[in-house]
């Protein structure tokens, strides 16, 4: 079907930022559910992405994969819902973006797994250490009500993901500025549906499992 | 000034992605040479970034950390250098952009610093292993002659880069379709000028510091 949009996940899946996104956009998608043991492996999934990794969207031939790029993708490919900036406008919009995606992702990782990172080459592994990727965030945090300014972006989709879960989590500490953000950011329709959503799958799906 | 772009840098910073992409670009622009013991840690330098790091741009007032999030900024600030497709075409751009700045830096550096990720866990780390991660790249480079299709983007320079940079220091697997997609970029001018620029400032560099 021409521009069909498919949203591929599963409820359990880790963060649900996809989700939220598709929810702020407001067009119209269908649910693909996978589940982690069986049909994110089977020859139908992996046509669509080889990664055999949720989430990822089909919008009419073109699979997306990575929540971060999802965020991108979609606030590009719906401009009439005004979540990404003009394209001369997009520095904060973008360095935020990838600094979440790549340093505060590596960092909370490496973290919450308890690898070690020997203090001499804290530099060479990009992300830099812990300490200072919390500072930058709460840098990124405060600068603005929402990350690029005044209005909230796919950006603050991602970025907030990443707080909430952190918080909910323990990953991430639990600074006043963050949670300040956060407050910004809880309440807003998409976010609750979205949640509503994935919360009502996931507990069909663990009625089913328990029979 | 207005519209000023400037380049913080430092020649042995170990990728140098940003400086091929302001080569692409082809916009004036000049050169800050942090070094990592002093300046990148001065009140000036963390004025303009406080995370301390390099490389960053600043355009005008803008500042941009994060090489990806660099490519992804000067291919939308500077149009006519048509290094990104239009916006309702970024699925494939955003997607490997985004690959390559998360997962694939993560499964490099934590097998680079021999940290252990236990099997079970895999999933839940989000780059999958190593060997998916290397799959999801070959699938991604033999797509099309360049990642999003015919036309060289700046998606190119940064997964080139990382390409470039695995092969060289053997980060990454020597698969044949790696180095065949590294040929079909590895004599653009753009690259070329801005290897033999970071060279000679970094040879500079060497010669000073033996006195």
């Amino acid at each position: 079907m021409a521009d069909e949009l498919v949203f591929y996940s599963n409820p359990m899946s880790r963060r649900r930022i996809a989700r939220w996104m598709l929810e702020e956009v407001g067009a119209p998608y269908r649910v693909e559910w996978l589940t982690f043991e069986g049909s994110i492996k089977s020859p139908d999934y992996l046509a669509v992405n080889p990664m055999g990794k949720v989430p990822a969207i089909r919008h009419d031939r073109t699979v997306i994969t990575e929540a971060a790029a999802i965020c991108a993708y979609m606030a590009d490919a719906f401009p009439e819902a005004g979540l990404a900036p003009p394209t001369n406008q997009r520095g904060d919009y973008y360095r935020w973006l990838f600094f979440a995606a790549g340093p505060l992702e590596m960092a909370v990782s490496v973290k919450a797994f308890g690898l070690e990172v020997p203090k001499e080459r804290e530099r060479s592994i990009g992300s830099g250490s812990y300490e200072s990727v919390m500072d930058t965030l709460s840098y990124a945090v405060t600068r603005h009500p929402y990350i690029t300014g005044d209005r909230f972006t796919a950006t603050d989709v991602y970025v907030g993901s990443h707080i909430s879960w952190g918080l909910q989590f323990g990953t991430l500490e639990a600074r006043p500025e963050f949670t300040a953000y956060w407050d910004r950011l809880k309440d807003r329709p998409a976010y609750l549906k979205a949640k509503a959503l994935d919360d009502e799958e996931m507990h069909r799906q663990l009625a089913a499992a328990k029979g």
